[in-house]
């Protein structure tokens, strides 16, 4: 089976960005959300996606740090091309479809990209809804970031054509898909959905296995951790131990750069999962003070316009 | 008082590139070793460095990529001020002396950098022939990886002028100099050595407390593990993981690339000395397996032409 028609679940930031690179690349795309409300909230979010992407494209012409590979194949694409590429964006725009509807969204859907909320009793009840509706050819798949397929793959009614597709933020630049099956998952509906993601521009990443965090985050939780705990130990200050890890390392930002990058509080969320983060005497515990102190003055991050640095 | 003569206790890798750094940065450097054989096998890393100096410095006339900042201040120096700093090679490693003698070292000197072997009886006894020889205003240094200085401060006879500066591999080009006292180092000493860091062409990395690993290794090392334990769990391979960190970060290697260039024996000893090693079902255990085919195959790294990677 090729995929042709596929369904998004979800209009928030990562299920309307998914939904517009796949209109994009030239799939047909239908937007499933809860109710006429969240069209309505969702439907701008599309609006500033086609912007962006034809400012992108522009700037792309002239600038090639402006390169999005999930824009174009080829990093040096005349301004021609990236003209003809242009074009597509508007039509892409204007042809995805919105639906409340499972069934009208499941009839003939040969992929169904689940990126509901994380909220493990909400995708039970869209999987069990959906798996009335969904037509046998069907492969279903979730983004979740934090939640593992196994958890979830007796209520799809489809096990075998469940798994894991875990993209990064701003996915026309950052072009990550972890693919990422439980046991039960079979091997050509996994290398179906590999296909999927290099045909709408991503770099798929294969997982053998289930593993919680996926590949990137289970390096990334820990390596921040360990820049957190040497700035709350007082053993160095964000500034020194960002320098230390490019300098060591020739990466082009450090540790707390990351963090700001991701948010402080999302890294606060993950540094009180830990039990000892209650101690104060802990490292955790003083992760967590440091943490909080800064979300307490507003400084959470990138999108705050100051984190660990400034960035008005 | 300000540093000018300066002492390198060790001509191994390090010892060596440290004196001839320094050397060639207009310092008057004494390289102590054990023996006469010592300095034999010493003498035959400076004619290198002398090479690889001078090679570098006229690659980096025409190729922007050969740029080390050790050997230059400014990125953009001109052939003619390149030759000016060729100019100084020759002179600096003729100016080297060599002694086994602890009074002669110590005599004058305002600073000596101990980057003996790894072995804690060694370093004691080191530091005590050393203690009768020093004058009063003698900076002592360790450039250990591996132990503390306060492990050591008692035996130095000078607790308040003895810390650690620590250096990476090729310091001419891997310029990072981390900086570390134990509680009882005094700041003007602390000052001082971050101050000669700076002068011999290194960016001083200011440790405010003692930690083992210092900054770098101390990030490098969880990092790492995590990523080791992705591999040897089975959840994905050693290249899938590499280009997920890369994507991810925008880092220019990956982990596996990293361990290359560290070596995997040095990997392998690290996670050896973890208990849960031992038992070939823990994760631990695993990757000290892997590290071990790797290592019997004799794919130790980037130095062997072959780890993760092949470099033939």
């Amino acid at each position: 089976m090729e995929i042709k028609n596929v369904v998004v679940a979800g209009g928030g930031v990562l299920g309307s960005q998914i939904a517009f690179q796949s209109a994009y690349k030239g799939f047909n795309v239908t937007v499933w959300v809860r109710s006429e409300g969240s069209i309505d909230r969702a439907k701008p979010k599309f609006e500033v996606l086609k912007n962006t992407y034809l400012a992108t494209l522009e700037a792309m012409k002239t600038n090639p740090a402006a390169y999005c590979r999930g824009l174009a194949d080829d990093p040096k694409a005349t301004p021609e091309q990236i003209d003809e590429l242009k074009a597509k964006v508007v039509p892409a725009f204007e042809g995805i479809a919105f639906t409340t509807s499972y069934e009208e969204a499941a009839r003939d859907a040969d992929l169904i990209i689940e990126a509901i909320a994380e909220d493990p009793q909400q995708k039970i009840a869209f999987y069990e809804e959906l798996a009335k509706h969904m037509p046998e050819k069907t492969i279903l798949v979730t983004n979740s970031s934090t939640m593992l397929p196994s958890a979830f793959a007796e209520h799809t009614g489809r096990p075998a054509k469940y798994l894991a597709l875990h993209f990064a933020n701003e996915i026309w630049r950052n072009n990550t898909a972890e693919v990422m099956g439980h046991p039960g998952t079979d091997q050509a509906a996994y290398d179906q959905v590999v296909e999927f993601a290099a045909a709408i521009g991503m770099v798929p990443l294969k997982l053998h296995k289930e593993q919680p965090g996926y590949i990137l985050n289970s390096m990334l939780v820990p390596f921040l951790s360990a820049a957190e705990a040497l700035y709350a130990n007082e053993v160095a200050d964000p500034e020194t131990i960002d320098k230390t890890w490019m300098l060591g390392t020739g990466a082009p930002v450090g540790p707390f750069r990351i963090l700001d990058i991701v948010g402080l509080v999302t890294a606060y969320n993950i540094v009180i999962m830990n039990p000892l983060a209650k101690d104060p005497e802990t490292t955790p515990g003083k992760i967590a003070a440091v943490l909080k102190k800064y979300i307490d003055e507003g400084k959470t991050g990138v999108a705050a316009g100051e984190g660990f640095y400034t960035y008005k």
